[in-house]
């Protein structure tokens, strides 16, 4: 492989529909993007066949790993007993600088554990961050929310490092010189929600200025969506629920669409002629065109692609593995995170008692 | 006022639209049903030319009340110096066994405040909740969350006591035997999620087979509008967050559907020829159809209606208003609330200490 080539890592294994559709997703990256490369994780003898299937020989290494990481195993055990995965060999290789970006579409949990023990959390990092893109209003069509599952807690300290994290993968994947904060609360006023947002909305007000950031202070669940904000900035447990709502009604009113239009005779010929109408539609809001959570907060990056992907999804998941690697986005958050820490060390020091009694109180 | 009627107390004032659209939906209430008798809090002056207007005399009673309560009103301030509000004074009429109901489009917050502190709690619950109904797969059509905002905090006893009054409204409000309670988590592994939701996982199934529900366990935000669950229970941040989040990505949708039917002369025709399908899943997922949060686990029952809800809207809270009060589900909550107390008393007393320690973390 040429040193111009962008290597990604991809775990082939792990994922609802099995490795075919992973090699799947990689020919359709391959076919868009000549300077891909890969490494490809998992038993040799079952991706081989595969790979010479799609003509991807000269594309793709095959690195073989026996194991393979189910969705009911439990992170810790992972973490453990996890060296002969596909998985774990997937990190390895980033973690060694064969690859710039790894590509998983496995276990959401081990995949977060494994990252943690072998990359790292970067310098001023409390807890990493799982970000995901959520189609929205703005010119762009996509805006950022973290964290949507990393970790369920997250206190001010962290929420502040999101907000920084998030900030950088908006200049980065965006290209905005200067992305709108929003931190997610029950309503906007100033006096409203729980005791850490009302902190983790002044230490992120005092942030904005020296980081390049406007803040729009708290947001709601309806502002997800909207064109007033760029980053959604919460904790992993509410960002879950509010991810996983958000899919759920999706997925209903597509249900509700598609009957709507079987109802009558004259619902049917309307629905033929509307065929590239509600494409359109289908390809705005497709889960598949947003797929790829990204893990933010280590020393490497690692995407997470939905388990029920299919080829379309996985190759998203790629394109954007593709597109962070090319930017450098790593390095350029890791930086942004340890200036922003070191700035910030007077201030801490000030806060002292403060803090305590604040880390005690969400613990 | 004949006895036999059902008396809904309704606040004329504090929804966006004006007193003029609340009693345009009253009126559009009166003409489906000829039981219902109503008492109108506001302005008299105000007030009396609207009622007139629709003919309305026979069927209102106008109670004078001066002042509003904006929606940026803080509750606090409301509790002390809200007497001459029409809020007030409509919650006062269901406190004083006029009314049966109280439906408000007024500040949430303020609208719970005075309930809290004019109705009371009733006997074994700490944290009263907001329920709201959610477009599903069920047959009945609907699901039950709660709470969705009453309180932004809720730990493992309260998050039972949702539960039962969710059981209670689902028995009473949907005619179920036997509802389906799931519990709203970020996974559905029983080690997954915070420490107050395993230990609610724990209290709740221990109390299904007393009170004849069926516990499903933990669900996620995709679950909410599915047919395997009836009620869904979480603390009222989680939830005000999905509530809001559901609303902004169908209003997202809805867009992005005008839109894509706008965009070349085929599709205009195609939208005409859908025109009733498409009508037909409006009204199937209309968040007006669904206006109102109902106060649960207050000696009386109030309807929020939303702030900016039109005439149906207005007219889909009162509804549900006179449903309730029909069912007499009020006493009902109560009862099955202060047996399930006094049955659980023995438990509470061995769990003693750990208890206390629960409070504290999630304070």
């Amino acid at each position: 492989m040429g040193t111009s080539r962008t290597v990604l890592s991809i775990d082939a294994m792990g994922g609802d529909s099995g490795p075919a559709v992973v090699v799947a997703g990689m020919a359709k990256s391959a076919e868009k993007n000549p300077d891909i490369r890969f490494i490809l994780h998992g038993p040799k003898n079952e991706l081989k066949p595969l790979v010479n299937k799609r003509k991807l020989q000269d594309l793709v290494e095959i690195r073989d790993a026996e194991d393979v990481v189910s969705m009911e195993a439990k992170p810790s055990h992972v973490m453990r007993h996890g060296k002969g995965t596909s998985m774990w060999s997937a990190i390895e290789s980033v973690r060694n600088g064969e690859a710039e970006v790894c590509v998983s579409c496995g276990n959401t949990g081990a995949l977060m554990a494994v990252s943690m023990i072998r990359l790292r959390k970067i310098e001023g990092v409390n807890r990493p961050a799982i970000a995901c893109l959520w189609p929205s209003r703005n010119p762009g069509g996509f805006n950022l929310m973290l964290d949507v599952g990393a970790d369920i807690r997250a206190d001010q300290d962290d929420l502040l490092q999101y907000a920084l994290m998030g900030m950088s993968y908006a200049r980065n994947g965006f290209g905005l010189a200067r992305p709108r904060i929003g931190l997610l609360n029950v309503g906007t006023e100033e006096h409203k929600g729980r005791a850490e947002l009302k902190v983790a909305y002044d230490i992120i007000a005092d942030a904005a200025e020296d980081n390049e950031f406007e803040f729009v202070g708290f947001v709601e669940g309806g502002d997800i969506p909207s064109d007033r904000v760029d980053v959604i900035v919460t904790d992993g447990f509410t960002g879950n629920v509010a991810l996983k709502t958000a899919e759920g009604t999706a997925n209903l009113i597509s249900e509700a669409l598609r009957e709507a239009f079987k109802y009558s005779p004259l619902s049917r010929i309307a629905s033929l002629l509307a065929y590239t109408s509600l494409r359109r539609l289908k390809k705005r809001i497709d889960p598949r065109r947003v797929n790829g959570g990204v893990f933010l907060g280590l020393n490497g990056t690692v995407v997470k692609s939905h388990g029920s992907a299919d080829a379309t999804g996985v190759s998203a998941a790629i394109k954007l593995a593709f597109k962070l690697a090319e930017t450098g986005f790593g390095a350029k958050l890791a930086a942004r995170v340890a200036s922003a820490t070191n700035a910030s060390q007077t201030d801490e020091i000030v806060a002292g008692d403060d803090g305590e009694i604040g880390d005690l109180k969400t613990t």
